[in-house]
């Protein structure tokens, strides 16, 4: 990676990709892997990592998500699936794994695990799903930088019926909740009407407030 | 930077930072710069980033978040504070900026600012809030990355009350609510107990599914 900020100006919505030319498989690991390294809330992961190639799978999803083409043109459709709820054993699963890799049990990591069996599963469903959902965002976040560190393009979708996503990929049978779209491939200059057309943010005097 | 999964080990949740060592002012506007710069849902940039470098009003953030000793270890406290709804004029005010900066009037992209307009501020404020709230997430893991580039510790932290720091930080009045607050310092090895523990996620294949 050269410099974090052009790898940032370099990103943009792909709206149209070249649907002959596929990803390498190994610069699809490495954005996933940037993903499972990155951090979440309390280091739970609360969700996980969908890569789908099936071309009649994807055509289903394009299908809920306003026909949006980048779906079936991509190469590589990552879903990010949250876990629909917080349970004892997703959270014992977690901790017990520490403990493991780590080979001892640490005092206060263990009464935080118990702080958290104390609140998390005692909250309803909805509420711990909205938890993990903006951890997944995390993911996203790292995802777009992961894929332009590798010039790989991407188009981050919310534009999709999340129910029916969970329908086609049978999220609910492993308990989670599809919640953001990535399809990865590489732009097609010619029919992509964003491509050329320049990055605008908030002037940084409208994003940013010093309170010294 | 080197390579995104080096950068991504290298960085943890720190625990203990040293209070004589003050992050490098260009460093705080690069990790700033990479928040403005990266991805939003339509490209609405619904969060500001407040940097706090004044220690009285660390100290009364630190009150409310647990009396975590980072927020006032640190040298600068980054708050992300997510819009509290999608209002008309703040949607308008983006599409009306990106207009400005291209120079050009783009028929697509107008249908698509009714559509927006037609659907967003007529949503409760909560559901608005939650969706803004979702794309500070994203900035949260690009600063999680750009500070480590940088060499620049930090810790991301959900642990406080929101209501309170919005109180402290005035942010009601601007239509802003807090969401995740971020130290960023430098480790103090000394007092850190997770500095030497090792980085746990869970296995590749219990956190990615192909489907092919």
């Amino acid at each position: 990676m050269s410099d974090l900020l052009q790898v940032l100006q370099w990103r943009y919505a792909t709206k149209k990709m070249n649907p002959a030319k596929a990803v390498p498989q190994d610069k699809v690991d490495y954005i996933a892997e940037a993903v499972r390294l990155t951090a979440s809330s309390s280091g739970l992961q609360p969700y996980e990592l969908l890569v789908v190639t099936n071309p009649a799978l994807r055509e289903q999803i394009q299908a809920v998500a306003w026909n949006q083409a980048q779906v079936t043109e991509c190469s590589h459709l990552l879903v990010f699936a949250a876990w629909d709820n917080y349970t004892a054993e997703r959270i014992n699963q977690m901790f017990d794994l520490v403990n493991e890799e780590r080979g001892s049990i640490n005092a206060g990591w263990e009464a935080y695990r118990q702080q958290l069996l104390n609140s998390y599963p005692q909250r309803d469903a909805e509420t711990n799903y909205q938890h993990a959902a903006r951890q997944a965002y995390i993911g996203v976040g790292t995802a777009l930088i992961a894929a332009a560190e590798q010039h790989v393009d991407c188009t981050p979708m919310e534009g999709f019926d999340p129910a029916k996503v969970d329908e086609i990929l049978n999220l609910s049978a492993r308990g989670l909740r599809s919640v953001v779209i990535l399809p990865l491939g590489y732009r097609e200059e010619a029919g992509d009407w964003l491509v050329n057309l320049k990055k605008v943010r908030r002037p940084r005097e409208q994003f940013i407030t010093e309170l010294a």
